[in-house]
């Protein structure tokens, strides 16, 4: 009998970060980390997990819009949804009638995002290749089958793409090899939260370095004298050399971002986070003429490859941040890396929150492998919460994530935890 | 004893439009048009009513998300509500929770936009007066403190947007009479859409033109001969002289815009509308800069004012048209409409599917009366779709909108509406 999808299982897992101000930045002062949860059934037992990053309230909503776009997916042989997930992903975000709630933004993106990346965890398992492997092993040609490039070929056309995957092949077995053994730069913003105090701050600082991050970030935005003062702890704890970026949550406007950053200038951080809106390409552009060198990043809350694109053509920034669950799927994200590469722009990945950290360092290490060649001025942020709760946990050594050797995307959270956890009638939220 | 706001309900309704293939477009071919309804309810028996249009699937993910936001406004004093909407609208968007769900865009701004909408609903209700007018009785402090400015100012200031609505006050009077007397311009719609055979095309188009609409807009995108051929069919219906604008509904990427719209030029389409996708900016200056003179228009999908003032700033288009439902609210709109007229662009309201008509011509006519005082290159959108289910339909007459005189912003269904097409258990999904 012919495998097929018979189900797409839901979950509201919410954990309580708010008690303890993990997670605490100037636009999201107290955030209960959050996963609207699914895992797609097959008939003959396989499955597929993935997950959507939220901060609590609402993470219901996210659950429901992935819940209405099973329609689009339950029934559906797995052969035809596996050997064609560039067609599958067009699938769940061209629905003419849920594109409307978007078009490719906000919840109903990041549901069909969810639903694309359960279907690439259960074809990553039962090829038994952890994602960035799969992702690494695949033709130029059927990479680049996996976007869509309607909206972005005044860009990059498919012929551009396939040339710069065709010009990365030849080193792919030993930037693999080199992956296996040292695995790929991370910084950490776990010393960085606004709700912690110097002391706190210090420490953990002083941990990172020791722990042998290339980086360390701080969250600023909230209040000036606040943000000189712990720059200077910070810098006091690392020294001279490691750099610390400073991440701004949204919280300016473009002028104000352009005035604060002056403020904090001489403290020299290496990167300013989402000075503003995340969607304002000309905003980004003009802070980042004004803050130079301090370079700019932003994307955690890219709605799509469109808005990256425009971000790439207007020269807005110096480092592209995807997100692997912002996105409508790991196909988007492919779309992103790949502009990235056409206009030389590296890509560190945004990471923490749940499960994070463990979905998105497949990004980085197949645009090492296949797509870009280069870890040169890239790292993958990291940050220390909750990875307990996940089957295939993140391994970071040395300040270095190891490469992923299990079979999956990453995603798939404990049995227990998700029962632990479910909101509102988990144990954790019951007591 | 005081007012406060007790209850906040949802309808999921949905009309079975996609029979008739009215609404069919390039992207959305069978459109079921639908409302995600809301009631605000008050202790004192006061109601407001407003609606996010949807076509069809996901209406209930819509209607989710509105309900996930009562428990930021059930409870709350009415009048500490109505005193303050700008305040009130910075609540509904900025819950740091809810927030990381768009931000600003999707369904989560929708949600926030329906609920801010039946606030302004009810103060229009208890001021005995229609929106537009409600608007543009009010001071211009009040208006720019309607405005979140934090992420505009670098393009508009609440001074400049002080001086401008200062410089309109003199002749609010006398245009608010105008309106009382002569109406709003119109285009229409109605003939123009995909799913129409050329018959039926060049009946509508003429009588649309014997009805006195200065405009007709046609659905293109498709296929180029059947766009060829259907614009001589509406050309030779309505004669030399009548604009005929089209409409691509986002189904071209940049470069396919320009080369399609290469095609259609030598039948003089007066604006080609969502030419790409709604959030490249860039894109549509590329096109704009290509398709002239045919003018660039857009907006009906734009999330939120930041992506306007890009349009702006960027000289991307000559038409802004604004939604009466897509953004979060009427606080939205009014920021998008003093932007429009910081960078003298004119504003013509998208409007046809449920609803739409009746709510977005209050916009406009606010505009005429306390912004820009001009009605110059101005037109609001017409569909005869659907009108019959609300309390106080639209009144088009001689190709011009009638200014309302009714209460509230127009929103609200009638109750045996609701029941006859709520889904999917009321009688007409039944059946």
């Amino acid at each position: 009998m012919t495998s097929s999808i018979v189900g797409l299982e839901t979950h509201d897992v919410r954990f309580p970060t708010s008690k303890f101000l993990d997670g605490s930045d100037a636009m999201n002062p107290f955030p209960d980390y959050s996963a609207a949860y699914v895992v797609l059934r097959t008939s003959d037992g396989d499955e597929g997990h993935a997950l959507v990053f939220t901060v609590g309230r609402g993470n219901d909503v996210q659950v429901a819009a992935i819940e209405a776009l099973a329609s689009l997916v339950v029934g559906l042989p797995t052969d035809e949804v596996l050997t064609d997930l560039g067609g599958f992903a067009r699938r769940m975000s061209g629905d003419s009638q849920f594109r409307w709630l978007g078009p490719d933004k906000g919840v109903i993106a990041m549901a069909a995002g969810a639903i694309v990346n359960a279907a690439w965890d259960l074809r990553a398992r039962r090829e038994h290749k952890p994602l960035w492997q799969l992702l690494a092993d695949l033709s130029p040609e059927e990479i680049v089958g996996l976007v869509d490039f309607r909206y972005l070929s005044d860009a990059l056309t498919p012929a551009e793409a396939l040339d710069l995957l065709r010009a990365a092949e030849a080193g792919r077995g030993d930037r693999a090899a080199s992956l296996r053994t040292d695995g790929y730069p991370a910084y950490t913003t776990t010393p960085g939260w606004l709700g912690y105090d110097d002391e706190k701050l210090a420490r953990l600082s002083k941990e990172a370095v020791a722990d042998g991050f290339g980086m360390i970030k701080l969250k600023v935005g909230g209040d000036r004298d606040d943000d000189l003062r712990r720059l200077r702890v910070a810098r006091d704890a690392v020294g001279p050399d490691t750099p610390i970026a400073v991440d701004a949550n949204q919280v300016w406007g473009v002028d104000e971002a352009i005035e604060w950053m002056g403020v904090l200038a001489p403290y020299r951080p290496y990167w300013i986070e989402e000075p503003t809106s995340p969607d304002d390409i000309l905003g980004h552009a003009r802070i980042r003429a004004a803050v130079s060198p301090v370079k700019v990043a932003t994307g955690e809350h890219g709605a799509n490859p469109v808005l990256f694109k425009q971000l790439l053509q207007a020269g807005a920034i110096d480092v592209v941040q995807i997100d692997a669950t912002r996105v409508a799927g790991i196909n988007d994200n492919i779309a992103i890396l790949l502009l990235a590469a056409k206009f030389g722009v590296p890509v560190c990945p945004h990471a923490g929150g749940v499960g994070l950290c463990e979905m998105v360092q497949h990004l980085a290490m197949f645009d090492y492998v296949a797509v870009t060649g280069t870890q040169d001025d890239r790292m993958i942020e990291y940050v220390d919460h909750l990875h307990q709760h996940f089957v295939d946990p993140v391994e970071v050594r040395g300040g270095r994530y190891r490469a992923p050797a299990s079979p999956g995307i990453g995603a798939r959270i404990h049995d227990a935890s998700l029962t632990e956890f479910t909101y509102p009638n988990g144990p954790a939220w019951a007591r």
